[in-house]
C-alpha cells in the first residue's frame, strides 16, 4: 500500500519567539511527505528549482519516499517566509515566491497511476484535477486547501471535490467553504459537495472528524515546550493518511486511530524548527506519543 | 456529602444572535448550584435585594439547594448585561451594577460550618477569605477567579490561593495569573501558589486538569445547536465539584470523571437560554451526555 502525494516543496524562511531559519527545505508536501512514510510508502509529485541542490535533496534520503515525480524546472524554487507571535498561536506571511511552482505541471511517472490512497496537497484546483485525471484506480482520495482558493477558484475547487472521500482542512476553513459557523453544520454541507468525511484541524485544540455517521474528537498534545508550528497541519495529514494506507479495512475504529496518529505526529512536528524533529523521528517515538494521547484522555465509563 | 458554595445571585440581561431576555435570574453561583444540585446537596450564600421576589425564588425551588445563607439586603439585586457576537465565542459586557453585592459580608448559618467541599465563586478575594475564616472543618476547597480580581488585588487573590486545593479558572485567566503562556508551565507556576490541581476551562475547547501526577484533556461536546454560553462555565464547575462532593475518595480516575460530568453539565448548559435547560434537566440527560462523550473520544489503544 502507498501514497501518491502532490503539493509544494519549498524554501522556507521562519521567525518564532525561540529561533529563526532561512531557505531551509519546506513545504507542505515536504512535511507529508516525512510524516507518512513513517508508516508507507510515499510516491511524491511536485516541482523544484535548479538552486534546489543534492544537499537539499537530503532531506528525502533514506526514507520510503519515491523522488522519480519530483520534477526540476528552470528558475527558482518557491519560497516562502513567515513570522510567529509570540504564543505562536498567530503567523504573519512576510513573503511568498511561487517561482517554479507557478508554472508546476504535476505529471505521474507510470508507476505512480495506480495509487492506493491520492493525497492532493493544497494547491490551486486546476492541478489537483489534474493529478486526479492521471490516476488510473484509487482507494481513497484525500485533500488539503485553504482559505485562498476557497475566495479566488470556488467553482474550481468545487469540482475537485466531487472527486474526493476525506477532506482535511483547518476548522476556520470549513466554516468558510461551507458558509456556517457550527462545525456539525459546516460538515453536513460539505458532505453534500462531495467529501463523505471531514477532518477540521483546530491548531493547538486538537481535531475532529465528521461523517454521517461518525463523530470524533480528538485534543492536541499539550506541549510544554513548542519551536515552531511550521508543518504542523502537513505532518498531521501524513499521519492520518500515512496510517490509513496501512489499513486493509477503514471502518470507523482505523479512521480515529488514524486521527491520534495525525495528532501524534503535528505535535512531534512543533517540537523542533521545520523539519528537524521528523527526519530524526523513530518509530518508537510515535508509538510513545500516541500512548500518551491515550492515557491523556481516558476516562471510564458508567 | 455537601457544598458549600457562596458568589453571585444576579439579574441577567442577555443578548445572543438566537434571541434576547431580560433581568432573568443568574449570576454565577446561580448555576453553580443549579448545576451542582444535580448531585449533591447545596448550602447556598449569597445576597439578593428587595426586588427579588418570591416569583425569582422558584429558579431554586424543588431543588437539593439549601437558602438558609441567601441574604435579602436593603437595595436592588445585582444586574448584569453581555451580548455575543454572531459565533458566540465573544462576549461583550453591556453593564454591571453590583447593588447589594457592593456591601455583601458573607455570613455562615451555624450549619454551614461543618463543609465537605468549600466552593468560593468568583468575587473579591476579601470575601472569598471571610468565608474560609467561618468553616469549621472542610474536606477540599475549590475556587473561582477572573481577571478583574488578579489585576486590581492581586495580594489578597494569592493569600486565598494559599488555601484552595483546586482552582477552576478559564485558560486565559490562568496565564495571566502565572504570567505564562503555555499551559502546563503556567500550572506549575499555580501549583507553587496553593491549589495542587489546576483546571483550565477552554471555552468551546473543553477543558484540561493539571496536577503534579496528572494531566487529563476533555474536549467540549460539539453542539449542533447553542443558544446561550451565559453560565457555561459555572455549570461546569458545578458538575464537577457535585460529582466530587459524592464520592469517598478523590483520586485520578475520579477527578476524571468529574471532568466529564463539568463538560456534561456546561455543554446541556448552553442549549437554551439562561438557567432554563438547567431547571428542566433530568439525571438521565446528564448520564446521556457523560456516555456520549465517552462514544465521541474513546479510541483504541495500541
Amino acid at each position: 500500500m502507498s501514497i501518491l502525494a502532490v503539493g509544494s516543496v519549498a524554501f522556507d524562511t521562519i521567525r518564532t519567539p525561540f529561533g529563526e531559519a532561512k531557505d531551509i527545505v519546506g513545504g507542505s508536501l515536504t512535511y507529508f511527505a516525512l510524516a507518512a512514510s513513517q508508516f508507507t510508502d510515499v510516491n511524491l509529485v511536485a516541482v523544484v528549482g535548479e538552486d534546489f541542490s543534492e544537499k537539499h535533496m537530503a532531506v528525502f534520503a533514506n526514507k520510503r519516499i519515491d523522488l522519480q515525480g519530483l520534477q526540476r524546472a528552470p528558475g527558482k524554487t518557491f519560497r516562502w517566509g513567515g513570522e510567529y507571535s509570540y504564543n505562536l498561536n498567530d503567523r504573519e506571511t512576510l513573503f511568498t515566491e511561487l517561482n517554479v511552482f507557478e508554472s508546476f505541471q504535476p505529471k505521474l511517472p507510470p508507476s505512480y497511476r495506480q495509487a492506493d490512497i491520492v493525497f492532493l496537497g493544497n494547491m490551486h484546483p486546476s492541478l489537483q484535477l489534474s493529478v486526479l485525471e492521471q490516476v488510473e484506480s484509487k482507494r481513497l482520495v484525500g485533500m488539503d486547501s485553504m482559505n485562498l482558493w476557497i475566495e479566488t477558484t470556488p467553482s474550481e475547487l468545487r469540482e475537485v471535490l466531487r472527486h474526493v472521500d476525506i477532506l482535511k482542512i483547518d476548522d476556520s476553513e470549513a466554516r468558510q467553504l461551507a458558509d456556517e459557523y457550527n462545525l456539525r453544520k459546516a460538515a453536513a454541507k460539505i458532505h453534500a459537495m462531495g467529501p463523505k468525511t471531514l477532518v477540521a484541524t483546530r491548531g493547538s485544540h486538537g481535531s475532529m472528524l465528521i461523517a454521517d455517521d461518525e463523530l470524533f474528537v480528538a485534543p492536541a498534545y499539550p506541549l510544554e515546550d513548542e519551536q515552531d508550528p511550521t508543518g504542523a497541519g502537513d505532518s498531521f495529514a501524513g499521519g492520518f493518511f500515512g496510517y490509513l494506507a496501512q489499513q486493509a479495512s477503514l471502518d470507523n475504529g482505523v479512521l480515529r486511530q488514524a486521527m491520534i496518529f495525525g495528532n501524534a505526529m503535528g505535535s512531534l512536528c512543533v517540537e523542533d524548527f521545520g523539519t528537524k524533529r521528523l527526519q530524526r523521528l523513530t518509530h518508537d517515538e510515535i508509538l510513545d506519543r500516541y500512548r500518551s494521547l491515550k492515557r491523556l484522555t481516558h476516562f471510564e465509563d458508567l
